[in-house]
């Protein structure tokens, strides 16, 4: 396996930029040197590179520090006997392995790096001067070493770093393998980005995989005259659209219960978020800790107050709610409507593209106002977990750029039944759309890199007094320094770049979906559209950026939701636009035709609900193998288990009865 | 606590039903003497009863003898480890008490009993004689005793005994407890009757209790006329019954958990089949043994051959669902329709009453075959658990009873518009159902009861020759043999009473929802009908029959979805209903009336279907309770456990690696 040799070599995963030392020679106290000595006494291994104007430090960590790590953060990990436990070294051989061979996740990897860094302390029990060049400051007693670097600016930045033979072999096997279609060594992602990214990249792929059959379905209704059965062609599009859509999504939840199946990840299916973890500890509730405390003495009265904690906290979300479906409404519809309808009032092309110009410049700046007042709102609810409010700020957020994207288009539809100017609309956004994404993902983190080596080199050209021709940057670490982090257009502090990739998927399927019938090649572009997405994206994490951060996350979270929704609203909309297209007098009657459409959209709905009932949401042998491994090792041990704790439980109830 | 003392007292539970002996003296190898004998050697403690024709063994069993049959049958409990783990007598302590202290439910108790009962076998090594009165057969070594002499015909019966002490206790505390109102001493009815009927009772209450504000509601609307804002009240009405309705099944899921939460039943929430369980073997997959085997020799095949399998039972089930809708569509809905046409035609009332009578007998007798086809269907397919099957009989069933209930009104409702027939139509079905369903309820247990008695006094008669005066029945347990058994009218094996109780409460439900706008004043019917209910449901299981066989269950199970179909349903209904009433006309044009209707029918199926997202399913305190129940015991034992898992793994690795 790789992991045996991966424990064997020593692979430098975080970075830590510090300033370069100015005179040569060694001194007393030299901050950066005593967090070199710090490191190494916790067992790590550093690596010490200099920069153009910093200095790196790449930090290594071996098995046995990260195990140790572990053990005191508590990590809890899957085990054989179906629970997750907190890890222990001498038990390591009880916990599940990841598919590469290796005993922790990059996830866990980071956080164990991260315990380790900000784990030094002064010890000493005396405070301690350090010294940078000529300042002096104090590293008092009992004191995390790296938060005083951070804050006194030692410590310029942290950064996980790209390891090099793991992204060299993903580079060959699946960003530049254009061959591969839609196939992706997604086991490999999963090692190398952790869980999140992993998820996001097999969706990506398992929906291109499905595309394929509503964009060969449009061609052929693009192309081929049915004659006098044209009039049913587009019902039965509408209709094969809304059922592969609401299969997809369904099957998708299958696909995820495997992929956690695979890769170890113990979750509970819960209907209202998707899935919960169970016993992970950034899910943990943050019920304030005298409620937990005293849970279990006085059972009523207990239950009394978390009811009205839970209610509270939940009025709270709730008002929040409401304020932000009510903006929306109460602001952002009329002005998307007044653009719309000034748009279709002006003749004059110059004027109609000066308008655009400042209708683009403005929701520029509401969309940012808008992201900012939700992190906010969101920050004021007191809710479960990271993961929760990350999904609050989805829903909102994408509230926003629903009614950006779409009102406008409905107002054409609805209003004005202009179904040449709705078709060009549609080409143009989703063309306009695909190389707009194209080229911020491809080129701008590419041009901010650029900026910074450039600027860099300018000033070690100014410092450095007359130097000889171009200045070479040698370290792939610098390198990395210099790009850009993934990060999202939006609320950095709760999610990630993939919040960008996820917006774009989520907008071009409400696109292609809502108006299938109005258009239906919009599939074969999208199909086309993401193949290029796929590798772009991949091209992007490996090259463009800098490592991710690992995030915790086992599915794909609040979209999912938003796809459903989007799937219902396409229904909806099809009918609408069907309605349009067969009565194109607008005597709005209620003929057979209407009726027929009426009841083919309850239908439908009613299918839509019914789907997800029908197909199971884990397959068969996922469960199967659950099943087995978990009843296995419980009936292994239950009976030195139940003795243990029942000896251990009549032992405390007899000390309770006694102290009673 | 009760379970103390409850330990101590000897409670009889099963009944055994064996002839009465012709000849006074003592015979060698009689086989009621053996079989008491060996019950007693089992450890159980029986109570000899002779009766008018037959002899009655009581049997009951102390706690020691239920430990050992349980771990024989390694029957699973949660365990304060947050796992459940398979029974043993020694760890006892570990596993968490039912509510009222006994350390069993009813549920295992019964499992234990029925062990106990058919696994005395012929342990001599040698044939035994049996002798009852002149008959001889043979008692082959290693068979069952119990099932040879069902078989021989000697144990004509074997019930469950009512608990006389718990039974009064219930009468008093909850069926004659007129003023305790839909309050109901819900721990003491799952202790007595098993989870099943607990959660029926507490679903009926709760149901009751909701609809107090509906039924206030629907009498404020009826009586008060609003004067100009009078075309406003219907809709408000309409939309305020549908949140009523979406609130309540979404809380009564809550109520659900905690219930629950408070017997301690461990489950999993899948949104697929509602509520799972977690290793009861009950549930066990029935995945062929092979299959299971060799599940993680060889990954790859292994789960080719469980999704093969997963798709041939899914596509047998499917072809069964299929059937079914088509017959009910193709067959049942034009006889539904034509009877409603003829009745519709026909003005002559004699002849009506006679087209009625003729009607009923005929659908009598198809929903009777219809049930049966049923039950021959799902007992072909392949179906995950006793649960699973069950559920699928109840989806099925309760669509030839849609059909039935419904069509006819929709008939009336839809093409003839016949607004003060459907309101006769209405009265009448609520009223005539109730009365029916209570004299079903209360005088049919009773006249079997009688009958049987009436019958077993005349045999004694005629046998006895002269006697004088009416005979006694004396003995209770005589007394609960001439009781009818809990059993429902379709699908005796699959199912018990409960399917009647709640198909009778699904149609209600559907009844005063689907047409809520034609006859606001249906909830107060069904307000009063369900507060009668509650208490001939309650005497008549207390009272009228035999203490019914428990059943696992957590959840309502298939009803919840039944429900929450009619909600949905009743939004189309009353959305239909309001485009008849405000277009009294005809014509049919979409105004501005009929399309806010549309718009509004359209919102409410979005919230329906929103909300089930928004209410949390599981109560803050339950998910608190569980956390710190399962992390503290996790915890406390995690070290121990790791170790002695990781030793017995690595030196099962190790004997892998030496074997290969």
């Amino acid at each position: 396996m790789d992991g045996r040799n991966g424990e064997e070599r020593i692979v430098h995963e975080v970075a830590i930029v510090v300033p370069k030392r100015v005179r040569e020679e060694e001194e007393e106290g030299d901050c950066v040197e005593v967090l070199v000595s710090e490191l190494k006494k916790r067992g790590m291994v550093v690596d010490r590179v200099v920069g153009l104007a910093d200095e790196f430090l790449k930090v290594a960590a071996p098995l046995e520090t990260l195990g140790s790590a572990a053990a005191e953060l508590h990590i809890r990990k899957p085990t054989r006997l179906g629970i997750d436990l907190p890890f222990e070294v001498q038990g390591s051989e009880a916990f599940f392995r990841q598919p590469d061979g290796s005993l922790f996740s990059w996830f866990e990897r980071f956080h164990c790096y991260q315990h380790l860094l900000y784990g030094i302390v002064n010890s000493d029990g005396y405070d301690v001067t350090l010294k940078l060049d000529d300042k002096e400051f104090c590293w008092a007693a009992g004191e995390s070493l790296v938060r005083r670097l951070e804050s006194e600016g030692v410590i310029k930045q942290m950064f996980p770093l790209h390891d090099e033979l793991n992204r060299k072999e993903l580079l060959k096997t699946w960003a530049l393998n254009w061959w591969n279609f839609t196939n992706q060594p997604i086991d490999q992602i999963y090692s190398y980005f952790g869980a999140k990214i992993g998820v996001y990249f097999s969706f990506l792929g398992m929906y291109t995989r499905w595309l394929l059959f509503p964009a060969l379905l449009g061609i052929i209704v693009q192309m081929i005259d049915f004659g006098s059965l044209q009039f049913l062609v587009l019902p039965s599009f509408f209709v094969s659209t809304i059922l592969w859509a609401a299969l997809f999504l369904q099957f998708w939840k299958r696909k995820n219960a495997a992929l956690l199946a695979r890769w170890q990840i113990n979750y509970l299916v819960g209907p209202s978020q998707g899935y919960r973890f169970i016993g992970m500890e950034w899910s943990s509730l943050p019920f304030p800790k005298e409620l937990i405390k005293n849970l279990g003495n006085e059972k009523f009265k207990e239950k009394e107050a978390y009811q009205r904690y839970e209610w509270f906290a939940y009025r709270k979300r709730f008002r929040n709610d409401v304020l932000v479906i009510m903006t929306i409404i109460c602001l952002q519809l009329p002005f998307e409507l007044a653009y719309a309808h000034i748009y279709e009032i002006i003749t004059s092309d110059t004027i109609k593209f000066l308008l655009t110009a400042i209708y683009l410049l403005i929701i520029q700046y509401l969309t940012r106002l808008g992201g900012k007042v939700s992190v906010k709102l969101i920050n004021r609810e007191i809710n479960e977990s990271v993961e929760y409010r990350a999904n609050s700020l989805i829903y909102k957020v994408f509230g926003l750029y629903f009614m950006q994207t779409y009102i406008g288009i409905f107002y054409h539809v609805l209003l004005h039944r202009n179904f040449m100017t709705l078709r060009q609309v549609l080409i143009q956004r989703l063309i306009i759309s695909q190389v707009f994404w194209t080229l911020m993902d491809g080129s701008l983190p590419y041009l901010k890199y650029s900026y910074r080596k450039f600027r860099a080199r300018k000033k070690k050209k100014s410092e450095g007094g007359p130097s000889t021709g171009k200045i070479l940057i040698a370290s792939r670490v610098e390198k990395e320094y210099f790009k850009p982090t993934y990060s999202a257009s939006i609320g950095v502090e709760l999610e990630d770049g993939l919040f960008d990739d996820f917006l774009e998927l989520a907008l071009q399927f409400g696109m292609i979906m809502m108006f299938a019938c109005a258009f239906p090649l919009a599939f074969t572009l999208a199909a086309v559209s993401n193949v290029m997405e796929m590798r772009t994206n991949a091209l992007k994490l490996l090259v463009t950026l800098r490592r991710p951060l690992p995030r915790a996350a086992a599915t794909i979270g609040a979209w999912l939701n938003i796809w459903q929704f989007l799937v219902v609203m396409s229904i909806c909309t099809n009918s609408a636009l069907l309605v349009c297209l067969y009565d194109q007098e607008g005597k709005w009657k209620i003929e057979p035709g209407l009726a027929a459409i009426l009841i083919m959209e309850h239908v439908l709905l009613l299918l839509k609900f019914g789907l997800s009932r029908l197909v199971p949401e884990e397959p068969a042998w996922v469960r199967a193998n659950r099943m087995k491994n978990v009843t296995q090792a419980q009936d292994m041990y239950c009976k030195q288990l139940l003795r243990s704790i029942s000896g251990e439980f009549s032992s405390m109830a007899r000390t309770q009865q006694e102290s009673e």
